[in-house]
């Protein structure tokens, strides 16, 4: 067994600052004059004394530098504990959620996947509905360090084709991940700034705006009403659209448009790719609306735009209940979660670049398959794909679908019917949010589910999040030998 | 555009062929004094004098062997051209099925899928019932030609990994496709005999004894009850289990056995998966009707095996609408049809051994991980597995989860619900027969579904039987070029 100390230091720094975040949320109940401010105090203690204790009690293990071991399980646990301590308040406040409840909207939150046990959003304590938008807010900047500093160097999901990217682009001016980290938040801080502005600008009130400029550039979700972005059709429905995609960008590519260079934002294949997909998809959901329901042009296009681009980022918004619009609206977002957004952004799910590297490959093979004596090496961006990085990716794909199915077979265990069991496994995997069917589709709610199928979900959750590997390899011997 | 004869001569000759088949159904239609007997004699003279003409008029090409890219345009021509036939005796006859439903039939028989648009099979001319147990048969036994002797040589779907080995294994004895062909047909023969008898000591009819066993060597499963084996149920559900089994197990081993060497058969490891996983399916689906459905022991193990083998194998047949079971069944059987059986046999699906190269592959890249700069080589059946294969089998994976998509995705557009066209989607390229839901489900059928959604499911039949890419390639540029 290897030193675990840095680990649990880590973690503990990481839990008492969570519990420092805590008193927004009390100072919003106080400021609404709602008791429960209280709880957020009594959370906040407790995250703090028993954070600070973990880190003062494993400070004389902390070295440079964590080994490869270390680093796994530091980013496992991470979003094991904050979690843990994030669902406090739920738990002691009003709502007095039991600990399966808790968690999983804890971890529904820091995951950014979105989906709710919560009903009565609208009158529920303005300091709780805060304090979950800010935990999706923190998951969603936590995931693209993690993404874009972790998982290249621990090689998990093909992540690590951005490795050499994310250095070289910044021209080894930005050579540690601190650094790299820093400006990734500045600029989250400033999108979500900017959400809110243009949120108020189209008619919410400020305490929505905050609120949902938090869950739009995390990706998120979450809203403060039971209808979610039902309550606000119209103009806001376009403002979420664009910070949707903007949101579910490589975040690298605004670190370079801030350092003046435009150029590799417009090229980025990842982009295009995904703008495309965007696009295309929107443009027959629209036609579909005409056609088939007999919808107006732009209440067809501003429905379409949103809940297309609320599944393909991962977001999870829902404005309508777009099962009623009839078979293919339903099945085209089902699998449309399945694409996701781009690597590097707070999206999640398989992610566009997996499939052109996947398509690349199939290329290559077709290629092989009538000159076999040939050499063909797929391609990404004109440089030649590693078979590392290819095998990688295969590798998630593999265990991505695998996995959506074994986890639907366990749902359907615990009696969930099929379309809830498929759709709820590939929402919580993909971390999207809404499921399908009448239990959790876009106007449920996960609450009425089974306790199993919510540690199953919850676990799912955290799992794709991390993007599998990087859990699954704490379940080897081999991670435990060393 | 390349020389297309020696490919329109080999598809007469096959055309021929089954014309002259066609004589056996009208034979029995003439001894149960069915008057449709005529259907098959017209249907006969039109495909005898068709595909002689097609192949007298391109004699003058043949030479020797064909090119890669004739054998591939060959392997999908035969599948399209036989159904084309194969169909005639469904539009003439009694039924007057329209083209659509005859050519889905057709294709269903020929790729051993099973899925049916007939209804009222009882009262059905004798003939027509033999001519859609006849077709399956045709099809099973080209199947495994095609699986090992085509497939490999095409480089599609990592079945090359095969290629040495059926050669090797028999000590260079038999070098040449047409001894293996031979040889295999024999005990394809001999297997179908067996079955007869088996299902005659069951009690079963001598008519239904021969076309039952006919469509369960092919894993093809068209029955000649409306109820399939819901009609046998007891000692015949075991006989059907047995042979179901055996004929998704890899021919080469029964040439092996016949041969007089009987270890390959117990040492391959994709027997060994296979009916491990059948074994633990079967425990775990009785366990659960005992203890969810109150059944007694004898039955819900019995009904265990035989639909869980009849899902795996891709057989088809059922013996009762498991849906009725729970949803545990439901999801379990969706997914358990996305396995298959083992390759080199009638079954069809992913198969047992592309899962097995898949996880041999997931466990390097987590050694890799652990130490990145060491080589760590995938091993099947104790030898390296060499990348083409990997690729090539990632890519089937790949493309067959994707195709699954998109076509299920085709099918909503029709207007099919989700269930449906999800499971219709799956049954249809993995050539298993029976989908989910009401409509297509195991006590379903497929003739009421619109005209659109019964076209793509056919085209989804022929891609599926064929490994996708076998297909799909023909759809590329650069294979036209040459
Ligand atoms: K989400
Ligand atoms: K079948």
């Amino acid at each position: 067994m290897f030193d675990m100390r840095p680990v649990v230091y880590v973690i503990g720094l990481l839990v008492a600052v969570l519990g420092a975040t805590m008193l927004v949320p009390m100072l919003v109940d106080l400021f609404f004059g709602r008791p429960d401010w209280s709880v957020f105090l009594q959370s906040a203690v407790i995250s703090i004394v028993v954070g600070s204790a973990m880190a003062i009690a494993t400070a004389n293990g902390v070295g440079q530098g964590l080994t490869l071991q270390q680093t796994f399980l530091l980013t496992t646990l991470v979003w094991v504990a904050l979690p843990a301590f994030g669902a406090l308040p739920f738990m002691f406040g009003e709502i007095q959620a039991r600990p399966v409840d808790a968690i999983f909207e804890a971890m529904s939150g820091l995951t950014t996947t979105g989906s709710t046990v919560l009903s009565g959003l609208d009158t529920m304590p303005e300091g709780l509905l805060v304090w979950r938008s800010m935990l999706q807010w923190f998951g969603g900047i936590g995931i693209i360090v993690v993404a874009m500093v972790f998982l290249p160097e621990l090689r998990v999901g093909g992540m690590q084709i951005f490795r050499s990217e994310a250095f070289d682009t910044m021209g080894k001016v930005l050579p540690r991940a601190a650094e790299i980290a820093g400006r990734i938040t500045w600029i989250y801080l400033a999108l979500t700034l900017a959400a809110v502005l243009a949120y108020l600008v189209v008619g919410m009130s400020p305490f929505d705006a905050i609120n949902h400029a938090l869950t739009t550039m995390s990706t998120g979700g979450f809203s403060t009403h039971d209808t979610s972005f039902g309550f606000y059709q119209g103009a806001p429905e376009y403002v979420a659209s664009v910070f949707m995609i903007l949101a579910s960008l490589p975040f690298v590519r605004y670190i370079q448009v801030v350092a003046g260079t435009a150029k590799p934002i417009f090229r980025d294949p990842q982009i295009r790719a995904y703008l495309g997909v965007i696009l295309a998809v929107t443009l027959t959901m629209t036609f579909y609306r005409l056609v088939a329901n007999g919808d107006h042009l732009e209440h067809g296009f501003r429905e379409g735009v949103f809940n297309v681009t609320s599944i393909i980022s991962g977001t999870g918004y829902a404005s309508v209940d777009y099962q009623l619009w009839g078979t293919f609206p339903v099945v085209a977002f089902f699998f449309l979660g399945l694409i996701g957004g781009c690597a590097g952004s707070t999206a999640c799910s398989v992610k566009i670049f997996r499939y052109q590297l996947l398509i690349a490959a199939i290329r290559a093979r077709i290629q092989q398959i009538f000159a076999p004596h040939g050499v063909f090496t797929p391609r990404y961006d004109g440089r030649p794909i590693s078979e590392a990085i290819l095998s990688s990716v295969m590798a998630f794909f593999v265990m991505f679908v695998v996995s959506l199915g074994i986890l639907a077979v366990l749902l359907s265990m615990t009696g969930l019917d099929m379309v809830t069991s498929l759709s709820g496994a590939a929402t919580a995997i993909a971390n999207i949010g809404p499921g399908l069917g009448d239990t959790i589709g876009p106007s449920g709610n996960f609450g009425s589910l089974n306790d199993t199928a919510k540690w199953l979900l919850t676990f799912a959750m955290l799992v794709g999040r991390l993007e599998l590997l990087s859990v699954y390899v704490l379940f080897t011997l081999r991670f435990w030998r060393g």
